[in-house]
């Protein structure tokens, strides 16, 4: 399988650095091919902007939406996006891999999907390819995550409330809404608590759940 | 009032523009005294990173919340952040005003709530001040916001589910997280379908909300 590698994480030497090496150590030795997006250490851009067009229709004003069903035609987007269009396009399953800032992600992530994701590329309303239609149909999405603080905040009844409900924002509105069939979230909670010996274990059940993909 | 008007449109001509202009007058115009972050407009960075913190406690790892609670002893947060914290302070109210991209905020206003809205700043768990006792009680806050696509796909059992519900993940779990009051959020939906008559009663209408602030 072709697994592109989303991660989000600062610190190379953070508990979530072992887990993406972890990661793309187990997904390597069961023969899978991998790329990685490092989006920090690749600087990634989040911010959408008419910079991202390279050759815009309306010059006058400008319609994100518009522009980008006009981009996806001819591939006139950004080096830095199409560059992630390509793996992508290439993948046959996406896992994002970040820490929950706010039951949700981190705004370098959320501006990845915002740029690379884009209308014409990933989905398209005007054609109706969305959803069961959508364009990324025929890959997979997974979304492994960690937080700083208990699962118990994070349930029904729990003061945030039901996590995978507030990350169906994304594993339903931006995955499946793309056509894409979507694995269950992997999170991890607590983890800056974790013990060396909790630490390990973890990293452990992680390798064995990357293992069975 | 003290108003903090924070802003997130690329484009000048905007529909969002002319609302965000609109509410700017009507402010003004009861006596309202506003100030206003336009995120785009600002190059306003949206990616937490080391270069945060200008005093680090632990210079070895990064450990975002860590540095967080520790800046906040001291305002020793980067220049752009502070400017923007003092705003918040100053405030009684927060507006966010954003066209929705995937039933939730663009990137670079995730990453003024990721950098802003900082631990020890906004909440800290550690000394028990969350929700009823976060730090931002005393202050409101409301959420602005425009789609493409009609109200039909954002409600419970439409496709996308109840855009409120989605929202959440921003209303409960950012703005009542840090004690503030939720004003109801103020959504228009198929804003790019409005023919010019439309837009202007919407313009109209939204003018007379803010009026009742």
């Amino acid at each position: 399988m072709k697994i592109l590698y989303i991660y989000a994480h600062q610190e190379p030497k953070s508990f979530n650095a072992a887990l993406k090496e972890t990661a793309l150590s187990a997904l390597k030795e069961k023969g899978h091919e991998v790329k990685l997006s490092d989006l920090y250490a690749m600087n990634f851009n989040p911010v959408l902007t008419e910079g991202d067009f390279t050759d815009r229709k309306k010059p006058d004003i400008f319609k994100p939406f518009f522009e980008a069903i006009q981009a996806s035609k001819a591939g006139a987007f950004a080096p830095d996006i199409l560059a992630e269009m390509e793996k992508v396009k290439w993948a046959d399953l996406l896992i994002f891999q970040f820490p929950i800032y706010f039951t949700s992600m981190p705004a370098i992530v959320k501006g990845w999907i915002d740029r690379v994701l884009a209308p014409g590329f990933s989905f398209n309303p005007i054609t109706k390819n969305t959803y069961e239609t959508g364009l990324l149909k025929g890959k997979s999405a997974m979304i492994v995550a960690t937080t700083g603080t208990p699962q118990a905040l994070y349930v029904e009844g729990g003061v945030h409330g039901d996590m995978n409900r507030h990350l169906e924002s994304v594993t339903h509105c931006v995955f499946e809404f793309m056509g894409m069939k979507v694995l269950p979230s992997y999170i991890l909670y607590e983890v800056s608590s974790f013990s060396k010996e909790k630490g390990a274990e973890e990293i452990d059940k992680y390798r064995n759940r990357i293992l069975e993909l």
